[in-house]
């Protein structure tokens, strides 16, 4: 078998597991940001179609499937299991979007930090001889999200400079025992970190507390250094969050400035794109890494990559009722 | 390691993990039901001395992890993992319940199969060898349940008959790689079904097809009957599901009649306690597992137990949308 714990939070995979293909989908905004070239589909219509935002998320979640099934050479009944979620109450995103393809579904809830609990999960789903191949999927919709958590679009509030911009979008990775492709080394799975943010306009602020706490972990158990990185990709802090890691790692004694980018920045042209402190959402490090990083990984222009998605477990009721927000953040280690 | 895979849906766990402890902690009108004696606690304050009934759940969680760590005499730092989930917008009764127990965390969303759920998982990251030890936990509590999902408690509807009540109350079962206890062999990880029901008060036939396909999966792979088991538990079906299953189940050729029961129906008394169609919510199954069913099982009461929780993947926002209401259900085989 030979995987095996490592320190208090990290597992090494005995045989990692391969992403043997993705897809990304997403809306008009995130197709017209810096990262167009990377996606599968870009979609104009924000409702795709259906006649609410909601089930056009759904929508993105099952095509993004689709295509990445298509994209990989398989089929639904190929897959042993769904590992999804979303942002959406009760995860309807997700268990909307991929009832029709009948797979065994494992239903996870991370706020913005899904995509690596999928992938977390499901590689050792997988180095457990569990499963041979499993699909990875999350979603978000900046309408869905907006009305859910903040404010109905049809307010036209003023969004404050710490707001982040939910991204339209999807992304699926499909991970499996053997073949060729980047392999998923090791996972570090958070704790809950809460420092007392109850602004549900700066979500940067309430995750990245956790985004430290699950990076120095991870350097911790397993003896690396941030240097041992080609890329330290957190998601999605934005421009406020990432700084704040930056001078939280450096007070642990980790410098991520020569090497950290954050899917929310990577996204969007946070100037030209009026993105405030910019994307947020599952689909943001979800359709980050399906897309570019995993295009990047296949062609050599990256060789290891420590992901670090970043969830807001806020709620909204508790919120109202003077709670803070309490934030997680999973890494995955990734090699070409 | 020895796990395999079994048909389509199902593993074999190799070094079956064992359910080291539990706890099960109840509010009042639980606690003057039929499982009364089963409970570590029956806490006859729906607040528990907090200000909202969804810090309240959170409460009963926290509390119910911290007793199913004493009743095993271990910390929490001995847990690699907490799997947790609940029925609240953003799993809000698990992050705000078990954020201070600074245990890697790993959220999971299967509505009222949560119990199930969590079981399966955790018992693969056991068996696989990612986890020693890991908590398992789910809460539900009537009142916030109601308000989020039907209606105000001071509109004082009328329940229709085929209304279930939603248990107040958490169960948590403690797993470990090794020790005595009952051992969890199998997992039946569910698809999602959807037979069209957009009934929010009929959540037993929305989720009574998803017990049929799991259970008839879990039956198919591992080639046994149902009389291979003392007690077939379903969670949380209540008079009206039960009663789909049961045709649903003949229909496809298997009599689970004679050792059917369910949590729905287990936990209150129908007639006295007013509950229409029985219990439900992921504290219903939880705490009837982790209370009366893990006590028999260790007093050899019963040997041999198919834990099949169900959920209803609802969606207030698309239900009003016209939507209708996927099931699933996950199945866990536990033997003494």
């Amino acid at each position: 078998m030979g995987n095996k714990r490592l320190g208090t939070q990290t597992v090494q995979l005995g045989t990692p597991p391969v992403i043997l293909g993705t897809a990304a989908i997403v809306g008009s905004k995130e197709g017209d940001g810096p990262l167009k070239d990377y996606f599968d589909m870009v979609v104009s219509d924000s409702m795709w179609g259906k006649d609410s935002w909601e089930k056009a998320e759904s929508k993105f979640q099952m095509e993004t499937v689709k295509r990445a099934l298509t994209n990989t050479g398989l089929k639904p009944y190929d897959m042993d299991y769904v590992l999804g979620g979303d942002l959406l109450n009760q995860c309807c995103g997700t268990s909307y979007g991929i009832r029709e393809l009948q797979i065994p579904f494992l239903g996870l809830y991370g706020a913005c930090s899904t995509m690596a609990l999928t992938l977390s999960v499901g590689a050792m789903l997988i180095d457990g001889g569990f499963a041979d191949k499993l699909a990875a999927v999350t979603s978000s919709h900046f309408c869905s999200a907006e009305r859910q958590f903040r404010f109905p679009l049809e307010y036209g509030g003023q969004r404050p400079p710490t707001a982040q911009w939910t991204v339209t979008g999807s992304g699926c990775a499909i991970l499996g025992a053997a073949g060729s492709g980047p392999r998923v080394e090791q996972v570090t799975n958070g704790k809950i970190v809460d420092m007392g943010i109850t602004d549900a306009n700066n979500m940067g602020a309430a995750m990245a507390p956790a985004a430290a706490d699950t990076l120095a972990a991870h350097f911790k158990d397993t003896n690396k250094q941030p240097s041992d990185y080609d890329l330290i990709l957190t998601g999605d802090l934005g421009s406020v969050g990432s700084s704040i890691l930056m001078d939280m790692m450096a007070e642990k004694g980790y410098d991520i400035s020569k090497n950290h980018n954050d899917c929310g920045l990577m996204m969007f042209d946070l100037e030209r794109q009026d993105v405030h402190a910019g994307g947020s959402g599952c689909g943001c490090s979800a359709a980050t890494l399906c897309g570019c990083i995993y295009q990047q990984l296949q062609k050599g222009a990256l060789h290891r990559v420590l992901f670090a998605a970043t969830g807001a477990l806020m709620s909204t009721t508790l919120v109202q009722q003077g709670e803070s927000i309490p934030g997680i953040a999973h890494a995955v280690c990734i090699t070409a």
